[in-house]
């Protein structure tokens, strides 16, 4: 019997990271390659292209390529194209699928990181047997990847599910995008580092962060200090989940979810984010939501979830 | 050729509305009855069977009921139920799709009035050629219907769509609902009201309205007033629709819609209260989505809108 594969290929603004992964989750072949090399996406295109094609020589004759999946930041599933991204050197807005339709003849689908993300949750992780669920991605920034009905909300122009870029505080911190008080700006690393140097500029609580440099502050040691039970970095994943439960609290009452999964960086520091983030929740919910809505980790954590999320969507679209 | 007909049933706090409608949105025969008389819902069942039987009598030979879609404050996609419905007199959980099974030997579906007014505009209205809209209804409170991928939400417990209970302000005005700063405290008719006799109070700036008593404040009191260019009751409804449009900018975020159409009573005022809402909604979207989404008047405006999206139930589910 045939056994199908699918590319996964996850597009990062350091790396590019690329595996064939089978019906059940299994990474059956790996490579990556580091963005620096490229100055075009063609010059990429070459790279993969023999990662490719080596990775095929190699396969099982019972094994078939059946399609690739790409995630990318501002990756539209709609038109195919990577649209400005801030954090890749390719500026405006690049064709990918077409580039790569022009080079493998295999279907081809695009879509942003966190949208992969949901996608890989949902076939190979804990929402398997879900048909309404969220995936929250806590990185430098916020994502999100909605599913409603089984299926994933790309919206009207393939750009849906922008969470972290929902008003928390009108006139709040300035974020990337432009405007003031973005989700983003206060729950993801760089808003839990913010939070923290404003609690330590703020008040003279001791704490183990203080004998740190100021560029020495970020999640990975303030998450240490949590650990150790620092009052003031327990205190700031506090008013990072509680942010984060009360603005989820929001977007329970737009899709109504079985589960809300959170996924990536400061995620991993389990119940310093996710127990606050479950209280402001619970204190946030309209009623007939209360104590429905789990909010879990991704399954995917410790796995190349970005590669099964692209990978994930030559499934779903197929 | 048989003519498919569809039961549109509308259970509201006052009145009980329904109608015989075609896949064209045709209304071929309609009904209606006074709540007061119904202590029960069985009771209920009994009037509406015999305006059943009596609608079915005057059919032609071709025509024939195919389906019931009952639209009703709290009803429960999923399960059946009204639940916990505070403008109805009937408390608790009423089973009304096993009722009405058990009565019609037809396929039965129920949901809230906002997601059947969302079914009737993709049905019947300006949503027919849309796969993503969302549509607000605006009356004593907020309601919302979400269709994604041609999919109205009703989330993982039948409970999706409840915009008018996302937070606008913490700490705001207290909800019916129990919590503080809910959007349909601010936007709807009685938000509306509210805002214009903070406005009353705060100033001294001259309006026709204080020439009314306190109770003769109400939506189309200041609409009037509005039209004649009082300058306050026009900066009441600019309040509103700045909310509104600040709270669709999120909507955006979450779903990405191609249009949102506003529904009932105050939105009858038209410009007064659009206008503000599409520069707020400019103003306040990230950039990937400005000018992009329409904010648009419901087309079933001057139609039995409430028995026509029960109606589109039947069609959508079949």
């Amino acid at each position: 019997m045939i056994k199908e594969l699918a590319l996964g290929i996850d597009i990062g603004g350091t790396n590019i990271v690329c595996g064939l992964v089978d019906k059940k989750g299994n990474l059956i072949a790996e490579g990556s390659c580091s963005m620096a090399d490229f100055d075009t996406p063609e010059e990429m295109m070459v790279s993969i292209s023999e990662k490719f094609h080596e990775m095929k020589s190699n396969l099982k004759t019972n094994q078939k390529i059946v399609g690739i999946g790409i995630g990318a930041p501002n990756g539209n599933f709609f038109n195919g194209c990577i649209e400005n991204a801030p954090n890749l050197k390719w500026k405006g807005k690049i064709p990918l699928v077409k580039l790569f339709k022009k080079n493998f003849k295999l279907p081809v689908y695009l879509t942003n990181d966190a949208n992969a993300a949901a996608l890989g949750e949902m076939i190979y992780g804990g929402a398997k047997k879900m048909k309404d669920f969220i995936v929250i991605t806590i990185g430098t920034g916020l994502g999100s990847g909605i599913v409603a009905n089984g299926k994933l909300i790309y919206g009207h122009d393939g750009l849906a599910g922008e969470l972290g870029h929902t008003i928390y505080q009108p006139g709040g911190r300035k974020c990337g995008c432009g405007r003031l008080g973005c989700l983003e700006t206060y729950v993801s690393s760089s808003g839990l580092i913010k939070t923290t140097k404003e609690l330590l500029e703020k008040n003279n609580t001791k704490s183990l962060l203080r004998k740190l440099k100021p560029n020495e502050i970020i999640s990975i040691n303030i998450q240490a200090a949590a650990i150790k039970g620092d009052k003031l970095a327990i205190n700031a994943y506090e008013i990072t989940g509680a942010i984060l439960g009360q603005k989820l609290a929001d977007a329970v009452a737009v899709t109504s979810p079985e589960a809300i999964f959170l996924f990536g960086g400061i995620s991993r520091s389990g119940n310093l984010l996710i127990k606050p983030a479950k209280k402001a929740l619970e204190e946030n919910l309209l009623s007939v939501y209360k104590n429905k809505v789990k909010i879990l980790q991704s399954e995917l954590l410790d796995k190349n979830a970005a590669v099964l999320g692209a990978a994930a969507m030559v499934w779903c679209e197929k």
